[in-house]
């Protein structure tokens, strides 16, 4: 499988991150593991190590975003990189040169390690393989295809509430079909043997033959939810909407909308997930939202510690154990 | 009086910086003097200390600003902070997500410090009354209300160049109704024991019941000017114009322009200041801008030592007595 | 010559860089002696020096960039300095201020170095005329006048491959007229007295009395390039097709594009240049831009050590000898 070479250097340790597809249980584990030394960084009263100092990220962000582009700025100050963030929009592709050109001249510049969310599937491998050697990429979103860091920051929010995977039932719900984050999330539950992964959407919304992903398939909500121990919802794009694909968002709220009545049918333990930005009353109730089940935040927080960890694992650090000590940074 | 309550701590120390209202005068005057121990960090070769190492600092900017976002940043790098600073307009807001979504989600990121910058006056405490514990608010104007680190310079600028506020007549010119730079001025210049504040303007800029405040009013500029020994000139928000409440810009240059003629019925050693942007031959001649009472640009370079005190007393250090030796930082 | 002297301080030294004009062979060969000292920075795990610690950098860019832009500050953070970068649609002059307003309001906030690009003509001296004892000012393009650190990025790269400028042959080809690269260039070339400097170009883009700066002309391509060591193809505007001074982008390469047949014209082991961004296939062919007579890319590189050359000799400091040792940066 391509996406396990180009991913890997010839030791089997992580050069670049950009599918979960075509990574093992062993990397996904070592970086949930990794990530966990670092959210105790995020509790310091000093949250910086030099593990990217003299080091430089370049940002390359073709669609607008808060939530990731920030966490990644903000990990890679705390590890001290050097930071280069490009409004791409006002950049010199607006002169007509090709993303190629623009990605050598930036690599002209002695980048370590490009960071790019950009609107084609595949272009954070196309950009992978055009990278020399000791160049790494790391994917934050490429058009439906994947958004690997938001998977693992999933990840990580599910072994801190629940521990262990193999006893989980996990449901994502929405549209599975446009979805890079709920493709990536599918094959990061099953690396990490997840006893049963449902998909609850309307078919509209529903890949074809995706029960090849190993996933159990529901386009009932109420049923789909029964004895689940975590609820990812996921985003709808309003877009799709003027797309004919869906009635109205009043007519999916009562359809495929999370409910605290609906609620009930989970786990009472059960916890909630979104990666943001939440329509609220769109895919989710307000109260649910907010209630004592959801864990919405704490993926917000989790997402730096886990792309410090892709981030560090890439430079060949496993996070803290083998950096300074806590305030002993440069 | 719930400002007072909202921005300090239970030791009665500076939590947020939200409005001068509701403070008292040994916080401004601690503010004063560690702004004082910053003016000379300014001046060293090496203008950097490590008190904010490690904290994060966002700059939520909703209305555009160049003076007082550079001077934040600024501040920000030289007390050593991570910083985010977010470009609104184009961030998740953009998506649809409430203003409190988004600074929930900041907040997820252990954002320790949001400076905030609104068009709605109550913004900076509506963030206040919502961030968690630990978390610190910076009032950077909010719509019509306050713009207290402007006011803290201008009271820098003052003690500077005149010593003591018991003795002194303090002139504010313009368009009163419409400035939260001249309210955060006004309850700044009576909290320091000013002898007299004078405000001037015409009827129609001036709000109801402003004698309440403690100022003396004047809608003759000549008159008002006699003897003062500050003259604080605000900008005139040129929309005011369209909106009918002002004639032309001739007119008010006519009637409430500072000339050099006009100058002369202040104290021969008035300072003459303006919070800028200027408009040069609007609310004041040009050469009085760039003359040798003017002390414009000495304000903003206060600014910088203001804000690092600000925010330094909010992390519990009172500037570079207790930090670290000039040069000896990390 | 009022270059000359605005540049230098009474001992001779570097203090703006506004222009190649003006400067001697002494100061250039001191600023590539200095990048080569900083190349090696380049290449070391940790690619940082204190050099500019505690010193403020603001980059103002009133015209759009990538390449200079990114350069500038990876060599400000590659130096430590603090950074402030403008955008500057967005900043004070939406509200009406004027250029020296905004000049003096950064001054104030104590930034010891100014990059300005702007498309006047002699803006990167206004500036200097204006600032402050112990600020500086260094051009990073202005109108079609002078774009020095891409001339010295330019020299730095064809003394890497070809030693000494002394039996030179180098070829300009493209829009000469307007180009401020190619202004500068010419100063460079002739300053380290290159043997031969050629120009190229349609009549139309020819500047009236060309041969004043020191260089022999040639309307034809072909007989231009003979036995040339070095050739800088220049890029294209597009917009002066529309301007009437060329018939079309096809037409244009028929007669000045660089093709791999044409390149036969020059000395086996030429070298092949440009500042970039290239529209390939109108100024150049795609085979001969990534063919392995080009050293495009590697400009780009050397832009980032050139920059910090430039830089540090203005600080006082001349590269890594007088440098701490390589990591023990703070």
């Amino acid at each position: 499988m391509p996406n396990s070479n180009i991913q890997l250097d010839d030791n089997g340790r992580l050069r670049h991150f950009l599918s979960i597809e075509g990574l093992d249980q062993a990397i996904l584990t070592e970086i949930l593991d990794t990530a966990g030394s670092f959210t105790s960084v995020a509790d310091r009263t000093i949250k910086k190590v030099p593990i990217l100092r003299g080091k430089t990220v370049a940002n390359l962000f073709f669609e607008a975003s808060t939530r990731t582009r920030s966490t990644f700025e903000l990990a890679e100050q705390r590890l001290s990189a050097d930071i280069l963030s490009l409004n791409v929009d006002t950049s010199a592709t607006v002169k007509g040169e090709s993303l190629l050109d623009t990605l050598q001249n930036l690599e002209a510049m002695q980048i370590d390690m490009f960071v790019i969310r950009h609107q084609d599937s595949g272009s954070a491998h196309f950009f992978a393989q055009h990278v020399r050697p000791g160049v790494s990429v790391l994917n934050a979103g490429d058009g439906q295809h994947e958004h690997p860091t938001q998977a693992m920051l999933d990840m990580y929010t599910i072994r801190h509430y629940k521990r262990d995977f193999s006893g989980l039932r996990v449901a994502i719900v929405g549209d599975i079909l446009h979805s890079r984050v709920a493709r990536s999330q599918i094959h990061a539950l099953n690396l990490l043997n997840t006893a049963e992964v449902r998909v609850i959407a309307p078919r509209t919304l529903m890949p074809v033959a995706v029960e090849s992903l190993g996933v159990s398939i529901y386009d009932d909500l109420e049923k789909g939810l029964a004895d689940v121990d975590v609820v990812i919802m996921l985003r709808l794009q309003r877009e799709r909407m003027r797309g004919a694909l869906l009635p109205s968002e009043k007519e999916y709220f009562r359809k495929f909308g999370l409910s605290q009545e609906r609620l009930q049918r989970a786990s009472p333990d059960a916890i909630v997930m979104h990666p943001g930005p939440a329509n609220r009353g769109v895919e989710i109730e307000s109260s649910v939202m907010d209630g004592k089940q959801s864990v919405i935040l704490q993926q917000v927080s989790f997402g730096i510690s886990v792309r410090m960890a892709v981030m560090s694992m890439i430079v060949g650090q496993s996070g803290l154990s083998s950096g300074p000590q806590p305030g002993g940074d440069a």
